[in-house]
């Protein structure tokens, strides 16, 4: 239902909050980038100038890469449609694909950025950890069928709590000014036959949360010492970090602003 | 890990039993048809041929539909390789993708049949009933928003256990020569946001389940009133039933034998 009549037209400027959910199997990510890669932001923006009929400037808090999921992604546009929120949100979401889905839609001050505002995220990987594949599960998690202690997971991520510099847990590509950040929770626990580690934090370099996970793989599967993690911080270096973990286990879950 | 030592070679051939799971999303069903489309039988097959080094023959229990899942479909197989079932499975594990495992191999009595030997199966169908769309369960399940009766469409199913004539919910190009089946179980109800249908039968005619379900959907939704069932039952007239659910929500969770 694009707004068709006059009086859907405001002469003030809004702007709406978005919390998206996707399943990330489909697409490159959520960042648009060269026209012929499917991305949730080109889904969503193309959907909502269809509704709001101009074109607006989707900014997301999280640039999720491809194969990662959301279940609650942040973003916010501009508009001068003056349907009421809720309405865009139900016109977006008929609009959508089954893999992306508007959970939320709100009208917030003008100077609220999805990116810029946020005060933390949290982010929560999925490790299927029993020999049996789990088919159920494809894309959604990451199957790893050794053994894994996660006493000594827990007691190396609680080291990476706090601020730090984490230069060692980013790709080489990241090229932001300062690599410092700070994690609110590092947790890793047993559910069935899940192991699930979970990081809240006010920022995370590019690769950052695969790249903690992937080092506490090593840990936990033997291969590294849990006093490893410590060196590792200390050296800013990513080559002594462990292997990026897959995609598919990651999912955004929510933004705090 | 093919068996390459001459005593793994017996002069006895033997019929190895097969508990396969699968996510159907990325296959054209079961069975195999022309070579280009990927089946779920035509990659097991390949892989189990890589693996006993000879040309086999596979018997599956259920033709699943293309998007269809199994939790448990079975299959068997002659072979005169005489590695250790168990040994066979974990080989052809290795070699499957990550949407298709071998839950359990067993060495069975040269009469079992996977197809012929059945004495029931269970299905089992779910609706995510929630005006959000599930984007954590695309392929997973049929995402249907709109209220439904579940205590209506449990009373429209209990009028089709026992032993019917089900000729009004067989698709068409079914061409069995009888359509009698006898159904043990067939139950709705609600689970959190979804509803599910389980039917346990010693058979089903093509698109059954399917129909069945398309069937109590319009009763849940208030379109027929629950009488109606026993009159589309007793017509044997497919043109009676209601519409063919989509595959996504189906899953064969078990054969019993």
């Amino acid at each position: 239902m694009p707004c068709r009549s006059p009086s859907c037209w405001s002469s003030t400027v809004r702007n709406i909050k978005l919390i998206v959910a996707y399943d990330g199997s489909g697409y490159h990510g959520w960042q648009i980038q060269s026209a012929d890669l499917p991305t949730v932001q080109g889904v969503v923006k193309d959907v909502i100038q269809h509704v709001v009929r101009h074109p607006v400037v989707l900014h997301g808090t999280s640039r999720t890469d491809a194969g990662v999921h959301a279940a609650g992604q942040v973003a916010n546009f501009q508009t001068d449609c003056n349907l009421p929120a809720d309405r865009i949100r139900l016109a977006v979401n008929s609009r959508c694909p089954p893999d992306i889905t508007i959970r939320y839609a709100c009208e917030v001050p003008q100077d609220f950025h999805a990116g810029f505002s946020a005060k933390s995220k949290l982010y929560r990987y999925r490790i299927y950890n029993a020999s049996d594949r789990p088919v159920e599960l494809v894309n959604k998690c990451y199957h790893y069928w050794r053994d894994l202690d996660v006493e000594k997971m827990s007691q190396a991520a609680d080291v990476l709590l706090g601020r730090h510099d984490f230069a060692a847990f980013a790709s080489s590509s990241d090229r932001r000014a300062t690599t410092e950040r700070e994690l609110f929770r590092c947790e890793v626990y047993r559910h069935a036959h899940e192991v699930i580690i979970e990081l809240e934090g006010d920022g995370f370099l590019y690769n950052m949360v695969r790249n903690i996970v992937g080092t506490l793989l090593e840990i936990g599967r033997g291969h590294w010492p849990v006093e490893r993690i410590t060196e590792i911080l200390a050296s800013r270096d990513r080559q002594h970090a462990g292997p990026t973990a897959p995609a598919a286990g990651l999912t955004l879950m929510w933004v705090k602003y």
